[in-house]
């Protein structure tokens, strides 16, 4: 398809597909004379999840571009190296603050088998931090809670990435990191809001 | 005490308290001269948790502003109004983008009850409409097994509001939300790694 249809059966604008592609977010079409390019199937399927990236995932263009890249990258690895990849890529990016030792005596203590320098320990101490400051640290137990709840759902993401095409894989991996972030947080609202209403409201 | 030891006491840099005094976002001290005053300890507290909110949660000085006094003007009701002022002033504040009804039915398929215009139901909408986007759609059964996690989690969340004091429930809510919601990510993606560690790393 030409550009004109890529835009069309995706949603996005022209401009906003050519700005893509100039971006090295989408791999460019086959070149079929000095200004026309053909468009496939994985082009739609590379530009929605860069579209997705950048507008609900609150990416930066530039960091959409580095999370695909690392993915595509990954892809010829394991899954768990292409998951290491889109996290790693992923925002929150925190300056380094020191070791999260913290994190990591948690997750030994949880028996979890994480990279020492995985980015999630440092989002993880500093948001620990953060309640410390407040005067509010968290309690072992609301965090064995929270990492019980944390770990039924990974079990669930990670059982829902389809293993026989790494492409596939990547692309389920980056869409349940970014994509699915947001819903849990907005049910974890609803939820309160429903708790709260069975306890407190008043009539 | 005086600013210095209010700043000092905290470890928020005086002019960051001078700035934060004039924005609002902590209520002024006791005037005892044309240029001094007194803070005390709900002082502490409050600046605490207006950097919090700033830091951590990535709010704008304004939004913190509007979050802070939303939950002060709802400390004189119900705990579960404020609540409700927390999560309306509290980021991701979403454009208008129609009814979401998915949203509404899958809270009434849950026996939850939320208000029709809880700003949790539209940034669930828009997370749901992204997968779509994507060419991903989020199946009932995730759904369901995502609602049941937060459900706990929320639980969990109500349960250690303080009752007695109206402006400690107001801040125990505000950190609640805030402050625990990137403790949930992260814990999120580190049972990712740890689970796709068992599944799929290779030795």
């Amino acid at each position: 398809m030409r550009i004109s249809e890529l835009a069309r059966v995706t949603g996005v604008p022209v401009a906003t597909v050519k700005y893509y592609l100039r971006a090295g977010l989408v791999p460019p079409g086959r070149a079929t004379g000095a200004t026309q390019a053909q468009y496939d199937e994985t082009h739609v399927q590379r530009l929605r999840l860069a579209r997705a990236l950048v507008q609900v995932g609150g990416l930066t263009v530039a960091a959409a571009r580095d999370v695909l890249s690392a993915v595509d990258t990954a892809a010829d690895g394991s899954l768990h190296d292409v998951l290491g990849a889109a996290h790693t890529g992923l925002p929150p990016r925190l300056e380094d603050e020191g070791e999260p030792a913290r994190a990591r005596s948690l997750a030994r203590r949880l028996g979890w088998q994480v990279h020492p320098e995985a980015p999630s320990l440092a989002q993880l101490e500093h948001a620990l931090r953060a309640l410390d400051e407040v005067g509010a640290p968290a309690d072992d137990e609301r965090l064995g809670e929270y990492a019980d709840a944390a770990r039924r759902i990974a079990e669930l993401d990670v059982s829902g990435v389809p293993t026989m095409s790494p492409d596939e894989a990547a692309t389920t991996v980056v869409i349940g990191t970014v994509l699915w972030e947001p819903v849990l947080l907005a049910l974890r609202r609803m939820a309160q809001e429903a708790v709260s209403a069975e306890h407190f409201a008043q009539p």
